[in-house]
């Protein structure tokens, strides 16, 4: 009998399955795509099961059974739990390992309980590599499940520098693949910053491509160490397998997208959340694919100095803060709308390492909320107050160098208007209301005494 | 027997059926709010018509009924359907007038075809006044039921400075409250773009209430007419009737919303479009709730002089340009996505005037889609190519200011990057394309050759 069970054995699937085996424990694997299955069998040894059918997967897994869903999102994961419904027994746990909407999962958690089936969504990041050899899990659901299936997950996922495990339980109902959601808006926005950061270096700076791989490898080692700027070093060094050029230089600069970036923003939108970081980053990947395209200018603003290259590294570092401020920040405002008990600092833990958006900052972050679990905005944090005052300078001067060179900065741009607006109390958003109050009597509230007011505007029109 | 019936008698209802009253037509009231009911009925004549039930209402109105519903958009436009259905014949038409969400609208649309009815869901912008004096109508649905309504409507409707009617037909289903929500959208962005020009001129140039409420009035004489800027002129004049300052200044500064800015971006994600500036909009009246207000410091960087004046000038009516274009853009794609053929020289002129973001460009939008109506973005059109070369010198110059002064400007900053991408054919996603492939296999295109293509990375992690 197997003490864990997985279906779908396509590369995710079948590196999860392996990794909880490599790990010790016994585990049966399942697919409908009979050569997935096929190849999972050469794995097979006493621990490692490979089934053909539904009835043979069920059969070979100790009660309460533990089962992995490793499939595509969306309906196939509605068609795999009406399969296995009328196989399992009451208290046996399902575990939804894709990229699910978090609206289905919900729904999903609502409907597996009336039949006493535990259900837990759980985000997972960290690509192929890291499902085999640790990956970042964010499990969300049934705690008592949860912590049935604690010691598998606590010895499959990543490890933080300290050695803790890169999984714990988020939170109820479908808060695991919210979270997971979160991730992928950060990721989006983090990686759109790196771009544009490569875009002034590049045209600007008019560094090279093994020059500016020095440079975010020396920031990796500075003040962004983090597995993205890892990953940015590794990709500018590339060469070409084509040609003799690099790489980089070679990729059609249209950015593709899943679509859970979107969901963040979707529902950052309804929770009024400010995430503009996400925002820009996703319609800048519209804009890859939008826009009309004609031959460039070169850029003739030119500037290649040490000062520069220290302000975009002091940017991207906060630039990063802001990405991680609005992804917590929409938590908080999600933990309240859906009545959530999130705990912050083991969310922060559980990025530190396997999943793409890993970053010696997340330990920052987790101090912050270990420290005061209640801060609205990140920036509140002494260390990112402080992180804040000395790099906001650097990234107004980038701004300024890129407005002037004519080169976008969506990202880094809302970057800068964040910071410049999260603390302010003299937004300019008066003039919004007295607008909306003369053309439409919506009132407006006063900063000098209580109430609602409604203006007799002059009539001079 | 009235040729025009309204349900909802509050002020946009009854002004609305005051306006089809005062052009001639005959025209019935009917409130389930009696009171209401009891103050249109002061308006009582031989063409004008107060009715207390759903029955009388219905009785008193010549055959096919053409009946505007205009109350609180959602639950209870579905209940005065529900109410009003077995009181019908067949080939009556019902009207829209509220701010329906089109999802709403394309389901109405659906199931009152089924009963025969013919449905129009129809955008009204501008207000209690415009309501009686002229609105702006965005009607779309039944074509054939439209022609049937189309005499009232072209009379009520705002007329363009040429005498030109501020309604046509939209196009099948939804198409008319999609535009309005589209209109709503911009109307977000372009107020906010105002407000961050405001800020500009008030804290880095340093004028007064009085003399920005000059500027805004040569502005409106001079590159940027519109109705905005008459009500911003107005606005920043206004003294407060409590104390001996300008109201500008008493304003709180928390922008309200009512969700169909929201709506917007919610749609533009679902469509890939690239509209920033809407989102940036909405998230900045997200942003003026969820600040955690701190006292701001002093602008330091201050400079008073006609060419920032002269650029600010340059810049909203650039940034404006955007916002139209943004709109047009989701539209053009909304079109594709839900088979609608929209003439949008025609939607350009329904906002010419009646509706809160009237303007003079629109009238140069107009000419640009009667030129060549397959542009895909506005400044493909030679108008407003060469207003995009002429001004964006000015945007830049606005943006590094603001940048360097410590000033927010989400909606100016998005305008800027969109213009700075949306023919640029060297835009940074080539590095977010290869960061994809290395962390999660995504593959990517090339640009010197078809196909698709994994590169086997350095493994030097």
């Amino acid at each position: 009998m197997s003490q864990f069970g997985v279906i779908g054995l396509a590369v995710m699937g079948k590196n999860l399955a392996l990794n909880v085996h490599n790990h010790g424990f016994s585990v049966s694997g399942f697919s409908i795509d009979k050569p997935e299955v096929d190849a999972f069998a050469k794995y097979e040894d006493d621990k490692l099961t490979a089934c053909y059918t539904w009835e043979d997967f069920v059969a070979s897994l100790e009660k309460p059974r533990k089962i992995l869903i490793q499939i595509m999102a969306g309906r196939p994961v509605d068609e795999t739990i009406k399969k296995l419904l009328p196989l399992l027994d009451k208290g046996d746990i399902l575990i939804d390992g894709g990229n699910s909407n978090f609206h289905d999962t919900t729904r999903r958690c609502e409907e597996l309980a009336q039949s006493g089936i535990h259900f837990i969504g759980m985000g997972v990041s960290g690509g192929e590599e890291g499902a085999l050899n640790g990956p970042a899990l964010m499990p969300g659901g049934d705690e008592e499940a949860y912590n049935e299936v604690a010691p598998i997950l606590e010895a499959i996922a990543a490890k933080t520098p300290e050695g803790r495990p890169c999984v714990s339980y988020i939170g109820p109902s479908s808060s695991g693949h919210y979270v997971k959601m979160v991730h992928n808006g950060i990721e989006y926005a983090i990686m759109q910053e790196f771009s544009e950061v490569y875009d002034i270096l590049s045209q600007v700076a008019g560094k090279s491509n093994d020059e500016m791989s020095e440079i975010f490898d020396s920031w990796n080692k500075g003040l962004v160490p983090s597995y993205l700027t890892e990953i940015t070093t590794a990709v500018l060094k590339q060469k070409d397998d084509l040609t003799s050029d690099h790489i980089i230089d070679h990729i059609f600069n249209e950015a593709s997208y899943k679509g859970t970036g979107n969901w963040m923003l979707e529902d950052g939108v309804s929770l009024g959340a400010p995430i503009s970081v996400v925002a820009e980053a996703v319609i800048a990947r519209f804009m890859s694919k939008a826009t009309t395209r004609q031959e460039h200018p070169e850029v003739t603003v030119k500037e290649d100095t040490p000062e520069l290259i220290a302000a975009l590294e002091k940017s991207l570092q906060l630039a990063q803060a802001v990405a991680y401020a609005q992804g917590f920040q929409q938590l908080t405002m999600a933990a309240k709308a859906y009545d959530w008990n999130l705990r912050y600092p083991s969310i922060a833990q559980n990025w530190e390492a396997g999943c793409i958006i890993r970053s010696a900052m997340l330990k920052d972050i987790e101090n912050a909320y270990e420290k005061d679990a209640t801060i609205s905005v990140l920036f509140q944090d002494p260390y990112f107050k402080s992180l804040m005052e000395n790099n906001l300078p650097a990234l107004r001067q980038v701004i300024a160098v890129a407005a002037s060179a004519g080169l976008p900065t969506p990202t880094l741009s809302a970057s800068l208007n964040y910071l410049e607006s999260i603390f302010n109390d003299n937004l300019p958003a008066n003039l919004i209301q007295g607008q909306r109050d003369y053309f439409g009597a919506h009132t407006y509230k006063r900063n000098d005494r209580p109430g609602t007011y409604h203006m007799e505007w002059y009539e001079e029109k």
